[in-house]
């Protein structure tokens, strides 16, 4: 096996687990939040400050990467670890998320989807074939299954990876209708498992890259339990959740996890894909999901929002524009520790200066990998509720008069 | 005296000179180049790593920051060594230069200009008094003069700050008359000199902020040592040569500055404003100019323009798609040291990743202050003939294949 998971504490008051997983690349704690690297680069930071910030393990997109690189470039470069210099655990997932909610989709079929490239307008052609090959010349410590991803019932999804600017979804709109959505979520389900199929037989590198299967299901905990059963019928070094977070409310978020994850081997790493907000990450890590990611710290820290335990700041906002106190006192990070005060960051957004950016979203992924300490050590000290005290924004209650709702 | 110059080594060869400058913010060496914050904020470099890159002494642009921030609001920061934290010496420009070349003057008369704030469009004022008083409360260890700007007799000025979106120069537009911008010129001295007088009286902190005269005349070297004597009349702790590389070619800024620096004092710090490439700098220096200050290696950094030694490379050219080789092979910067390679950095800014502009910008900053040192050096051990076939760039003979003429 690529990987070696260990469970090392659990909670006496719910389903949390503490761990370590070692890969090819070291070894990183669970619960783990991977922030995203999604061109094989993140977005304003250094891999070194990624390092400094706590991280442990960062994501790849492999959709980008697949359409800016290419199979044959990327097995030129060595791989992404040698590309971006990332010495790390590194996950990449399938691509397919980015194909459906971010390309003209020219065809659907039972070997893959045909899109547009955004980059020069050609057909790019992705299925668990392309897919492995891919994340295969990538060379993640984890690499993900190529799925067939139903829309959301409610809308367009919210990407997972950094959107380039390209027409939406042409061929694949939500619908209203239940029963009509169940159909098409039923048939996504019974290809997902047609297409893990095929991606094992494709993976070329099993013995250095960890091939995670991926639990579809929306919103229906039946349809949920089905895809469990297709995909942990497999064999796999971890298992995912996907489909969640992508336009669904908290409490429908929390219905699917918490019935899921529980569903998922107990001795492999379980990921929730996507997720997201703190209080979900919370929930989630309290109903027994190890790995998460989200693009949130970078790509809100870029439009100057920075996460507080109590709760976000939105920098341009006037309040800020005297406030020469730190973003958090309680932060470590390169803008709270080195000085940089709410005035002078409210002072680089609106003067357009791309430090602004950096130092905030620093600060977000030092942020969030402070949540993940803090839950990890709630763990090993069964101290949830001490946790859930300590971090007012996981109750879903911000304190912070600067608070407002997230950020679409 | 606010700073304190000495004199550490002569060349034999030319009027070279190494030295140091004592300042109430620490020392920096001489001959050197200082990288340019211009609203308070490096643009893509955190202060740490603009120290780490070798610069000892940064610039902030008075008029960007006047109309950013205001008197008032940088009192209540405490200054911009507190605001954007650099506790390295900082010299100002006096706002002067901008004014005329990057907004809609309104007026200009005895006491100054008045001109539309590119950001709100309010009317601003500012003129010798104003000055003194946002670079007193900016609070830079050494502080420019205000100075009325002559348009070149080329055409409108490269700003040597970051240019933001305004319209044109529309009341001082250049002339192609030999003689009547001989009129304009001079009349820009008189008043020149009446200014520094103002400035003089008006500068809260002469104790603990060096003001420097600039010295003017374009390229007529008589109006320049008619400026020299007015300017030099006043004994200050250093002095500028302005009005240089705002359009003019290589040769000319040879005989402006070859002329004009030899008849500044000895014993005080000579300051060429804005400029520039390698070669000019190698040329000034030798002409016994000891400050310098330029937006290229962070202006041209954000656009994908790397220097070397052997010339520039450009990062969206094609021939790096495949190069695994660092931007310069002698250099130490985090790019080059760090293993990023020339392919990485094209996939960077062909992907419009802020990653790409951060490095080469690092990187760029790095090469300015290696130059710096091996110009320190060659002085020190009198070998101002090694340090030019080491440097095949100040030559003016770039050697690599991808080298091209500058950025405008």
């Amino acid at each position: 096996m690529a990987i070696r998971f260990e469970i090392l504490a659990r909670t006496s008051t719910n389903r949390a687990r503490c761990g370590r997983v070692t890969t090819p690349h070291g070894v990183f704690d669970t619960p783990a939040f991977m922030p995203v690297a999604t061109a094989a680069a993140m977005k304003g930071v250094l891999p070194s400050q990624v390092r400094d910030c706590g991280a442990q393990i960062i994501l790849n997109n492999a959709f980008h990467l697949l359409v800016r690189v290419g199979v044959e470039r990327m097995r030129t470069f060595g791989g992404s670890h040698r590309l971006m210099r990332w010495d790390g655990p590194m996950l990449t997932d399938s691509g397919g998320y980015q194909a459906y909610s971010m390309s003209d989709i020219n065809r659907v079929d039972e070997e893959g989807v045909t899109f547009r490239s955004f980059v020069d307008g050609s057909l790019v052609r992705l299925g668990p074939r392309e897919s492995m090959a891919i994340q295969n010349a990538i060379g993640a410590d984890i690499i993900m299954a190529f799925d067939d991803c139903p829309p959301s019932p409610r809308g367009d999804p919210e990407p997972s990876g950094e959107a380039p600017t390209s027409g939406p979804t042409t061929s694949r709109r939500p619908t209203a209708d239940p029963e009509r959505y169940r159909q098409r979520v039923l048939a996504a389900l019974d290809r997902t498992a047609r297409w893990l199929e095929a991606c094992v037989v494709h993976h070329a590198h099993p013995d250095r890259q960890a091939l995670f299967g991926i639990v579809q299901g929306g919103t229906d905990l039946g349809l949920r339990e089905r895809s469990v059963g297709q995909v942990c019928g497999i064999d796999l070094p971890g298992y995912a959740i996907g489909g969640v977070a992508v336009g669904e409310g908290t409490d429908e978020i929390r219905r699917v996890v918490e019935f899921t994850a529980p569903l998922l081997p107990d001795s492999k790493p379980r990921y929730l894909m996507g997720v997201g907000y703190e209080r979900d990450i919370a929930m989630a890590v309290a109903a027994g999901v190890d790995m998460f990611d989200c693009v949130l710290p970078t790509r809100n820290g870029r439009n100057g929002y920075a996460f507080t335990p109590n709760g976000p700041l939105r920098l341009r906002n006037a309040c800020h524009t005297l406030d020469l106190g730190p973003l958090d006192p309680g932060c470590d990070c390169v803008a709270c520790g080195g000085g940089f005060s709410r005035a002078y960051l409210r002072h680089l957004f609106m003067a357009d200066e791309m430090l602004g950016p950096m130092l905030v979203t620093l600060h977000n992924l030092r942020h969030y990998q402070r949540l993940m300490l803090d839950i990890r050590k709630a763990i090993t000290d069964d101290a949830w509720s001490s946790f859930l005290r300590a971090w007012p924004v996981v109750g879903g209650t911000p304190e912070h008069p600067d608070a407002a709702p997230a950020l679409s």
